[in-house]
């Protein structure tokens, strides 16, 4: 018997759907639409989602055919024309900037739309600037009166943010920040829409004033021409250069000299600078960090999680219609899905997709309790809210990035041409490893914060110090978790032990890390010379504890 | 205490060494000349490289400054500009195809030349061609007075070669061979060179002689006019567009309607079709497979491992020159290979390289011993040659890529800009997981061979398929293998020990995989049903047997 014979795509466009899949989708063993629904979450929800997806995809704006034969050039263009155009359509249909028409509109268009920055601008507005700056410069975004981006990674720092060199230096005789940049390697590197598109730049530079300095802080420097988009005097910016993927965006370079900017450009949610040169503290020390915490948040739900769900949908897809050897000499050739090899690629990313989509939520909820409190200058929460945005950014990219290479290379060799879409996702979702915060150095923040707990958790019990354990590290204390609640291979079917049996990894290591450290320090090291020799088991430790939350 | 100044590059394209390079450079614990001559093989080789290298490097033409600014079409024309332009440098200097200085030249070019498919052909002919054959065709070749590339792959099969579409059918009238694509999954998909440069195919065909279908065999198929290089009459053909990486290759695709070719086309040291259509077999049904092996044993060494040593030696330099954080408050900041995690990434991968370089001259030296006798039709090693160099290429490729993206990502955010080099060597290797035989098929034929070996091993003692068991899996009847000879952590210490203690792994592993499938066979499953619900196991046991060869 031979092979089932191959159908022809005819127009590649058409929306004809290939008979092996249709039978796979005949007779599914679980109600489709329940799902999709509880995935939406709600109905309403669904309906809202495929009717904005139908006006996006209807679009020949929108149309994503050409899009791996443009230059990097093109690509740019067509992302800024893309991005205006979505903004006419979501005017016209009433789609506000935080709706979720707009999140649907924005998450069947990523990795097509330019200026992404522009938004985490808003973010970092919204999370750093007074209600009074927000009033003055939310309006002038919204509106795309000026277009901004957020301007802190140089290209000497990018991790160690007290390494920033660029200067904001107080002048109370004018009432202006000098924003410069000292050195070659003060020059801002990295940000998205610096490069060709931005007006105006979020820097986050060391601020100096009455000759103290004061650490980060993050200013708003105009930085273009809003008559004739020419550079501004002093300002010297460009494009970087070729970079894995995002194309759509200019990441770009910025050098300041002596550049001036009025006192109010500072944002002062956490810190004022008085006329007089007179500083302020009304934060912590972490508080400038907040935006990047609201960022990596928002970036799970809707940039790093959805690259995988993409990549796992088209590797299913593709298959299910990819016939390729026999199992059996005497039948037709096999779907490749029907391999087991094959499923053991694919399903676990597919898993992990659905775990991470309500992880998502989870994260979203606890975001929201305490974001709200830190905005009225309430701490309580920061760290631990730091900590988890941490632990989970770092291990939801790294899976889904290795996840979405998986299924790239389940495709075999067409898997490797653009046009399957693959490596863009793959090369898009790797990034997500290093920005925001490289995964390494966020791991290793998260285990500070899990030997820190670990020790509070050992205090005498019931201290004070005991019942104040982080939420989500309160099992440090729980007392069956000392030995594995998993007892036969069954037990690891019930989701309740399972989660268990993995608190207790997490605990055993935690604990084996603290030791590691103690050890150390007993035989005479000092504190940060044990810390770096035991680097490598903390990591491990908040990983496991990541994977857990 | 400040960090030290940081040196500004002035030109980029100085050679002036970084002085944290040069510190660490100015006490090594080790001989590194001696170590560079024994990677070698050999002083007069390193003399030999270098003065290749130098001639390389100081030639304008090979400047790699634009590469990463160029279009694809700008990237082919500069990988076939480079191409001619080593061979007129090669043959002015003397360096003949086959010898040391073309490999040097090749390894330090590899990645910028176009035409690399003329030499696979080149090597095919020499395995699958009859002395006649080579005699004509090989000095055509290499004089480029023809361009030619290998056409295996279809849009529709790239492992499944038994189900290759094209067809190869004799006519014993003509004395020629019609060549034909039925379909339009038969359309060769993805060959380099064949895009634009070939001027002759080796298309991979089933071959149809009086009336009878006889699989898989070779024929050179002239697709282009030598005259004016326009596609001969029956061809179609162009470029299959926009890849993860491979810009100087022009991947191409390959449509044949009734093509005639001469009778002396097909390529016949292993079979052949007598003037008047009678087939004779001169080889085993896997024969025709050989130019892959032979292909994926110089990949391996050419040009996979090699990626894997470039990466670590970007990655390891720039984190001696990155100065990020500090390990101590009072300290300057830290090159960032002083963290013990940055060690814990880089290292690995700087060792793998080493083990994969020795491992390469020993597989190199079984490929010389058994592929001589092959072409003189003894197959008594093929099948071990095969199932070694199908699974030390999974292994291999598995390993240089995942090394590869850690350099990568080790590098932060500069490892994300293409200018850093990493990003290319990242999607080249990658590619090298696909192609040359999809790696989870690869690891399968290592399983089948396994169990087989196995099975055979069982067989009672002293018995001749036991004392004929392939001297790589000889261990399997090793008496002592059965419990892990290794006592202690220190034990791992041993490499002879660590050696044995792998081996005992893979023993175990093996005969596991190997009772899995007896379980499934006596529980009713068909041997096919069997193989593949234990798939999965058999893929761990190829694994391991192959990181252990
Ligand atoms: C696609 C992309 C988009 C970006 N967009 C923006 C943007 O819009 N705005 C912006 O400001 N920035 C942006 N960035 C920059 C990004 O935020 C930084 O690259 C990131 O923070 C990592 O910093 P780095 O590059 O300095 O890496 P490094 O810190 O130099 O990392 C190099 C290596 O050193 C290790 N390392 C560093 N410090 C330590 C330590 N203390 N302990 C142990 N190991 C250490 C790391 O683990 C890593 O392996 C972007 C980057 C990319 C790739
Ligand atoms: C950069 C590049 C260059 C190339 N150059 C050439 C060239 O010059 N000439 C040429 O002829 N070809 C070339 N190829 C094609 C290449 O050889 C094929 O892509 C490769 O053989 C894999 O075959 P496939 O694409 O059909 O993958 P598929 O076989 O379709 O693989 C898809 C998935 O199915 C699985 N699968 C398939 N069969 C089985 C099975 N029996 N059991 C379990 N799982 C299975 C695989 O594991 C994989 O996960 C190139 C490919 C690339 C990417």
């Amino acid at each position: 018997m031979d092979s089932p014979a191959r159908v022809s795509m005819g127009d590649a466009w058409s929306w004809q759907v290939h008979p092996d899949m249709e039978s796979e989708r005949r007779q599914p063993s679980f109600d489709v639409e329940r799902l999709t629904n509880i995935l939406d979450g709600g109905a309403e929800n669904t309906a809202l989602r495929r009717k904005v997806e139908s006006v996006i995809h209807s679009d020949p704006v929108f149309s994503l055919k050409d899009n791996y034969f443009m230059s990097q050039n093109e690509r740019y263009e067509a992302g800024v024309k893309k991005k205006f155009h979505l903004h006419m359509i979501a005017q016209r249909l009433g789609w506000s900037e935080h709706s979720r028409e707009f999140r649907y509109a924005f998450r069947a268009l990523t990795g097509d739309l330019a200026l992404g920055l522009h938004h985490i601008f808003l973010k970092s507005l919204q999370s750093l600037g007074s209600e009074e700056q927000i009033a003055k410069w939310a309006p002038l975004c919204n509106e795309f009166r000026i277009i901004a981006t957020y301007a802190q990674t140089e290209l000497g720092h990018g991790t160690y943010l007290q390494g920033l060199e660029t200067e904001a230096t107080y002048d109370a005789d004018t009432q202006e920040f000098v924003m410069h940049s000292p050195t070659l390697t003060a020059t801002k590197w990295w940000p998205g829409d610096l490069g060709r598109s931005a007006t105006h730049a979020l820097v986050l530079a060391q601020l100096i004033c009455s000759g103290a300095r004061q650490g980060m802080h993050a200013f708003i420097v105009p930085i273009r021409s809003l008559q004739d988009h020419t550079l501004l005097p002093g300002v010297t910016a460009g494009d970087i250069g070729p970079k894995m993927d995002f194309e759509y965006t200019d990441n770009g370079f910025l050098q300041l000299d002596h550049v001036r900017i009025p006192r109010e450009n500072m944002l002062s949610r956490f810190a004022q600078v008085l006329p007089d040169g007179t500083y302020i503290k009304l934060g912590t020390a972490q508080s400038n960090y907040l935006s990047m915490v609201v960022v990596r948040v928002s970036l799970l739900l809707d940039e790093i999680n959805p690259l995988l769900e993409k990549a796992c949908i088209i590797a299913i897809r593709y298959s299910v219609i990819r016939r390729q050897s026999r199992l059996r000499p005497s039948d037709p050739e096999a779907k490749v899905l029907d391999y087991q090899t094959q499923q053991h690629k694919l399903f676990p990313q597919l898993a992990t997709a659905y775990a991470f989509h309500f992880m998502g939520t989870s994260l979203q909820e606890f975001f929201e309790e305490s974001y709200s409190a830190i905005l009225d200058r309430d701490f309580s929460l920061l760290p631990e809210l730091h900590a988890l945005s941490s632990g989970l950014k770092a291990m939801v990219s790294e899976f889904c990035t290795q996840g979405a290479e998986l299924c790239r290379r389940a495709c075999g060799g067409h898997g490797y041409s653009k046009l399957s879409g693959l490596p863009s996702l793959v090369s898009r979702v790797t990034a997500s490893c290093t920005y925001e915060g490289e995964n390494t150095v966020l791991y290793l923040q998260v285990a500070r914060f899990l030997v820190k707990s670990y020790l509070q958790a050992q205090a005498s019990p019931g201290s004070t110090s005991k019942t104040s354990l982080p939420q989500s590290v309160a099992y440090l204390t729980a007392p069956d978790l000392a030995k594995c609640p998993a007892r036969r291979a069954a037990d690891f079917l019930h989701p309740e032990l399972y989660t268990r049996a993995w608190a207790h990894v997490a605990v055993r290591l935690i604990k084996d890390s603290a030791h590691h450290l103690q050890t150390r320090l007993q035989s005479g090291a000092d504190e940060h010379e044990a810390w770096n020799q035991t680097t490598v088991i903390h990591l491990q430790a908040a990983k496991i504890k990541s994977t857990d939350s």
